[in-house]
Formats: structure tokens, C-alpha cells, sequence
């Protein structure tokens, strides 16, 4: 019974509440039972406030019960998100001593709504990397394969939800940040648009590309708390005053008609072929269900990744120089380095990037002209193991966090809607996922196509057995 | 009656063609014999396009001329704006053979609108400086003294205007090369709302803070012109998507109530006291008027230049890279030096600059809470003598161009929209500016306050005295 509430969605847990099985109180008594006993091995928890979401809990009325898709049920957030009263530590000596004083947008949206804050999740120091890798608060681990990566940089928002600690998380993506771990880890993960919710409040990377993101169990759950937490916030100078949709509109609708774009050019050499034939049996659904495959050809992509990093560096910088003179002595190796390589761009190189930035926004909304969604996959790899340093296929060595990040940086550049979901289980007893990007604020047609794969069985996958 | 027609306004000219006292192609012809008599005097001009001018005329119907309110009116444009099938200098030797392709937004606009375009105005090279100073083309004369500077950049815009050669001009300005050379000639000018006309086709110098502007003889004009180049095109990604209105619904209207803010700290120590008299008898009639006067404090402003510099030479050294490697010798001194200060700035520096640039936008959004409008002069000083190259008031020296554009720079970097307008007589015989500061996107206000404070003739100033 505690493992089905464990890995129940947010909708199941709902209809709990509605019919009395359970209160929002005792919910949150399973979870925090949940995270003692799994957190020591998961390292998804970086700061636990089960006392503050038991009060919350005790306090909603009936009322508030029934006024949000998100009342009454405990959620977790990447430890970039101010929670008022509680520590930011974004994975890093450098904050372990950073109180909130106010909430972040998306936070103090999910507060009311009734949603319980469980605790702050494990991540790469300050989001910068993908693997997960933490020398403060160690390492998350997968829930399918503790001798893998979660992945990252939100690795905890994963684990959290693999290990069954919690029904629904944020994260951040600047490259990749919430959709790899998710699709490692066998989750629904979405990046919206570029401005769709606002980033005010959370710990900055790069704010050029962060995007404030999430992980559910499934995609109605992803609608329901995009719901939410979209917004404009003018403290965010990237928030898009923009009507916000009930996302959930999206759900059990048609997708005959619609036009998917498959990528001629985006990077499938020395891909899985595991994967690749994963994506032959969605292609294959999404035809039957009566949509068309459209070929289409991404802009020159050579030199995207140097381009993404040629915005991070200087940014990062930009945000972290005031501590680097205080406390420059408590960054981790991995984040200094990546530092270190901010002070040698020049203005020139960093204004050459955001050029290419831009032609890679406009040039992806061009494809747009032609279909209504892409899919790739979502990672080339499935988890690797811990301590990994290069994946190697075909006799290609690839730094093992570009190659998690591979299918996903250039969206947080070009700026569109991208989700991750499972569509199949790799005979290494790992999920293999698909990403689905659509159009600028269009995430309705993106929810709409990945709900009606999540119907089809073929592409359900079993849950980990983390419980023994 | 020549004279009468050239320092006629647009509005007075579309009454004489509507009356038939005059065709479209005779006023193509009066204002080139115009400009083959003034031209060397005032080097307003770098290329006269009057054949093509005439050749549009004739072919305008009376439907067409009834159709638009520039429709049959000759207008030029800043030489950076592309027209197709002439070339665009730049006022500079690197483009000496640069022919347009097709038509800049704004020019394409008012093609549409049937507006004739008489040719392209001289500016400072690649619109850096506000002297108006340029080596290849000349400089362009102050018409009320021609031992004076017209300003810049945007100089032979202004000249052409002041000298009576054209009606109405097109400019840019990124840091008050509309305004300033129109406040030192007598002219309307208006810098819009960052994104509200495209500078799709113009030649960027800086895009952060480049904007498109005009110069008119009146407020209505403006309002027209503004009405007619305002729109959105997606190829200029900083162009916004917001209905255009027809400006010219907010002339003729009241002013009481509104709140016009003056700024405690806009670096007014060292004006010309005979500016401040006049701002003084500005603010005694909108008072008049039943406005109120709020005093209101900028941000602090100690590195607002710096800022500026520190966001324009790295974009103008990245817009130039490959003509730096191909034409680097066919370079002015000026503009050279400029591009050099660019290549020394860190990325680091130039985000920190844009930080700011973003801290300006939110803090003088703050101050619009408070208040309607913000009222300044224009410039601190009248137009200089020829050969300047500091001001000295007070017994401290600022360099020319930087004393033109004081009061102007920094809306270019928080994007908001000013206007300046003739005010006084300097009784060195040089006309004095105000200008008018609204919220984003709320030009009518700006234009409502301008028309009221234009249609008192305490305000009004005399025509220049070209013609002998």
C-alpha cells in the first residue's frame, strides 16, 4: 500500500484525498517515512521540511482541498529555488549559509495552490553539469541501477521521484537539466518556452538559457502543475506576458493530422541502436494515429555546444563574481574550472554566441512553418554508470555530459517547449526516452501528442523496484 | 513661396496637393532644386535619389494620394536605412559599394504608404558620434549658424530638415542621434519605445540600444510618421508584436491631471542657464495647464556612459568583424579607435554592462508608477562651433559629443520613449530643446504633451534663415 501511494501520480493521490483514503497530514507522513529510508542511498534530499508541510497540510480546509489539481499533495523542488525560510544551498559550500527570505515564483504559486513543499533536491554544484556529481552533498543514484547516474544537473527532482520520495518535483534546464534525468529515470520532464515560467527567485546559471522546469509521473500531472506554475513575473526580465492555458485541455484530444518532424541532421550517429529502434515503434504509432512524418533539417549545428557554453561561462561568472572574491575558496573543482574558463571570453566571442542564439531560434521557427512538432530522443545513451567520465560508441569518445545533454541543449538556445518521456525499457533494464518540441507557447501540442503515447501500453514502462 | 513650401510641414503640404496648388512631382522638383543649392553648404545629403522620387510621383493616382497621409511626400532617410537599388554608405568608405537588395522595414512602410523617398542624409561614420563629424562626406552645418554643428549622428537627417531640403527625415539613435541634432536644429524628433519600429534593413551599430527615429517641423507630423513606420517584423528580434495606433488620435487633447516627473539628479549641475530658464517657463505652463510637477530620482546614474560605451563597442566590433578582416584600412580614425576600446572588454564586462542596461529599464519603469511623463532639456548646451571638442562650463570640460547627449543616452538603454522639441531662442541665436520621456509603449502621451506645449506660441521659434 505505501509503495502504490509512493509511486502514485498526482491525479491517483488526488482521488485518495477526494475519497477520504487518506489526508493531506498522513500523505506527507508517507513521504518523509519514505525519504528516511531511502535518502542515505538516493542522496535526493538535500534539505528536508516535512515539518513545515505536515503544518501546511494540517491547516487546508475541504475547501482548499478542492480548489487546486495540487492541493493537499507534497512536492519537492532543486535546492536553485528560494522556499521563504528555508536554505537555498544550489549543491554548494559557497550557499550553506543562504536563507530565503521570499518565495520564488513558481513556489509561491504551488503555495497557493495548497501544495506542500517536501524539501529541496540534490544537484550538480550550482547546476553546472550533467551528471549529477556532487562533493558536498554526494552523488544521486538510479532508482532502476544504483550502480548508475541519475544524471543532471536537477539529479535529486529525479531521484526523488524514482525512488518513489515524492509525486512531483522542480527543476531547472539550461542544457538538458530536467529532461535527461527524467528520461534516465523514466519520467515525464518538461522544459516550456523560454519565458513561460518565470525563473525570479531561483538561483541564476546562465539566464541566457535557464528555464524553470518539471518532472511528473505522467503527462497529465505535467499539464496540471504547468498550469500552475506558468506565469509572468517582472522581475524575471525574460518572462513573457502571456496568457497562461489550462494545460489539462490538451489531454485525451486526437493527434490524426498532426505533422512530427524528424530530424535528417541532429547528431544520430553513434546513438543506441537500442534507442533508435524505440523511436522506430513511436514513429510508427504516431502514423497509425494519422500523423504524418515530415523530414526536416536543423541550421548548421557544428558549433552549438561551444556556442551554449560560450553564453553559460561569462554569465555564470557575471552571477557568481561578488561571491567568488568572499568565498572563493568554497567552490567545488568542477564549477571553478568552468569559471576559470568564463574569465578568458571576450566580449566579442560572448556576443558572437548570443548571435548564433538567435539564428538558432529563428531558424528552428522557420522548421516550425512546415510541421507541428520534432522528436528525437531524449538522450543518445541510457544511464551510465557512476563515475563515468566519456561514453565511447563506434570508437567516438564523448564526455559522458555532453553526451546525456546531446539531444536537448540546443532547445534551451532555440528556446521551444521540449518534454521527455519513456517509451521503452533498454535490455540493460533501463528506460529509454523520446523528446517532443513544439512550437513557442505552444506546449498544449506537445502535451497532446505525449498523452496519446502514454496511452498506447507499448510504451509504458515497469516502475523501479527500489523497495526490495 | 518656395520658402513657404520647404519649411512647410507635411500636414501644410498635403493641404496644398489636396487643394492642387501643387502636383507630387513639382514638389519633387522644388525641394531637389533645393537641395542643388544648399547641399554644399549644408552636406546634408550623400545621395539624391530624386529621379526615382519624380518617377514615383508621377505614377501616384489621385486615390493613392488620398490614401495615406504621406502619400505624394518626399521624405529621406538616414544612410544607414537600406533602400532598395541604392546604395547605403554608412557615411562610411567600407560600404562605398554596398547597393540595398530591397527595402529596410521603415523605408518599405512608407513606399507602401506612397511616400517619396528624395534620397539619404549624411551622418556621423556608422552613427558613432554625436558631432556629426565625418571625414569622408563632410560635416553637416548648424542652419541658424553655419559656424555651428548640426549634432549627430543623425546630422545630415537634421540638416536637411533645418536647411529646408526635405519635410520629414528618418534617423537612428542609439544614444541620442535623433534627438540631439533635432533639439540643436529646431526640429521635432522622436526616439520610440525600444522594439516599436523594426530596424530590420537599417545598419546596426548597436542592437542593444539601437532604435529608429525620425525628425518632423511638427508634432502632427510625427504623430503621422510615427503612425505610418511603427509595426512589427520578426526578422529584427528585438521587435515587438503590439497594435500600432494612429498617433495622431493624441493630438489636440487635454493635459490636466497628467504627472509630469522632474528629475531631482539628471546631471543638471552645469546647464546653460538660459536652457534651465526656459524649462522653468516649460514647467510654468504644463503647471498652467492643470498638470503637476512630481519630482522623481533616477537610479544611480555615476556609470550610466560607461554602461552605454561598454554595450556598443563589443557589438559594433562583432557587427564589423568581417569587414574589419576584408576593408580594415578604409576605416575612419574615429570610429576605428572605437572598435579597438571594443576588443580589449571581457565578456564578463559586457554582461555586467547589460545587467545595468536591464536595472535602468526596471528602475525607470518603477519611477513611471509615479508619474505620466518625465520632463528634461534636450541638450546642456546649444549647438557648438565647428571644430569642438570639449564644452567648459563651470570651469569643468566634457568632451562635445558626450555633453549633446547628456540628457538623451540613457533612455536608449532603459528603452523608454522621448521626444525633443524646439522651446526657446538661445540669444546666441540657436534654438533650445526639451524633451519628453513616456512609458514603454505609450507614445500618444508623450505626443499629447508635446502638441500642447507646441500649440502655445510662448514656445514657438523662429525659421532658420537660409536663404539670405
Amino acid at each position: 500500500m505505501t509503495t502504490e501511494i509512493a509511486f502514485d501520480t498526482v491525479r491517483g493521490l488526488k482521488s485518495r484525498l477526494a475519497a477520504r483514503d487518506i489526508t493531506p497530514s498522513e500523505l506527507v507522513s508517507v513521504f518523509a517515512d519514505r525519504i528516511s529510508q531511502h535518502n542515505e542511498r538516493s542522496k535526493a534530499f538535500i534539505t528536508i521540511t516535512d515539518d513545515d508541510a505536515g503544518k501546511a497540510a494540517a491547516a487546508l480546509t475541504p475547501d482548499d482541498l478542492a480548489s487546486s489539481s495540487f492541493a493537499g499533495i507534497p512536492y519537492a523542488s532543486k535546492d536553485l529555488f528560494d522556499v521563504e525560510g528555508v536554505l537555498t544551498s544550489a549543491g554548494s559550500r559557497v550557499f550553506h549559509d543562504r536563507i530565503a527570505t521570499e518565495d520564488a515564483f513558481a513556489i509561491a504559486q504551488l503555495r497557493k495552490a495548497g501544495a506542500l513543499s517536501l524539501g529541496k533536491t540534490n544537484l550538480h554544484e550550482f547546476a553546472y553539469g550533467a551528471t549529477g556529481e556532487n562533493e558536498v552533498y554526494g552523488t544521486c543514484v538510479n532508482a532502476y541501477d544504483p550502480t548508475r547516474l541519475a544524471g543532471g544537473s536537477s539529479s535529486g527532482s529525479a531521484a526523488a521521484m524514482a525512488f518513489g520520495l515524492v509525486p512531483a518535483t522542480l527543476g531547472t534546464d539550461t542544457g538538458g537539466s530536467v529532461r535527461a534525468p527524467a528520461a534516465l529515470n523514466g519520467l515525464v520532464g518538461l522544459k516550456p518556452t523560454i519565458g513561460r515560467v518565470p525563473t525570479a527567485g531561483v538561483v541564476p546559471y546562465c539566464w541566457t538559457l535557464d528555464h524553470v522546469g518539471m518532472m511528473t509521473r505522467d503527462v497529465a500531472d505535467c499539464a496540471d502543475l504547468l498550469s500552475i506554475v506558468a506565469g509572468y513575473d517582472p522581475r524575471d526580465p525574460g518572462s513573457q506576458n502571456i496568457p497562461v492555458e489550462n494545460y489539462a485541455d490538451a489531454l485525451n484530444a486526437d493527434i490524426s493530422g498532426l505533422r512530427i518532424g524528424i530530424p535528417t541532421n541532429f547528431y544520430y550517429e553513434r546513438t543506441d541502436p537500442e534507442i533508435l529502434a524505440a523511436m522506430e515503434k513511436v514513429k510508427s504509432f504516431l502514423c497509425a494515429q494519422g500523423a504524418t512524418l515530415v523530414p526536416v533539417t536543423f541550421p548548421d549545428l557544428e558549433h552549438s555546444r561551444a556556442v551554449s557554453l560560450t553564453v553559460q561561462m561569462p554569465e555564470a561568472l557575471s552571477a557568481h563574481s561578488a561571491y567568488l572574491q568572499e568565498r572563493g575558496d568554497l567552490y567545488g573543482q568542477d564549477f571553478r574550472a568552468g569559471l576559470a574558463l568564463g574569465q578568458t571570453l571576450l566580449a566579442e566571442h560572448y556576443i558572437r554566441a548570443k548571435r548564433f542564439v538567435e539564428l538558432y531560434r529563428q531558424n528552428t521557427n522557420a522548421l516550425f512553418d512546415e510541421v507541428d512538432l520534432i522528436l528525437t530522443p531524449a538522450t543518445p545513451e541510457v544511464a551510465q554508470k557512476l563515475g563515468t567520465v566519456t561514453t565511447t560508441r563506434d570508437g567516438v569518445d564523448e564526455a559522458v555530459g555532453n553526451a546525456i545533454t546531446r539531444f536537448t541543449t540546443f532547445f534551451n538556445m532555440s528556446g521551444h517547449p521540449a518534454l521527455t518521456m519513456p517509451c521503452a525499457m533498454h535490455s540493460e533494464g533501463l528506460p529509454i526516452g523520446l523528446q517532443l518540441v513544439g512550437r513557442y507557447f505552444e506546449e498544449s501540442t506537445v502535451i497532446r501528442a505525449a498523452h496519446a503515447i502514454e496511452r498506447n501500453e507499448a510504451f509504458s514502462i515497469p516502475l523501479p523496484n527500489v523497495d526490495g
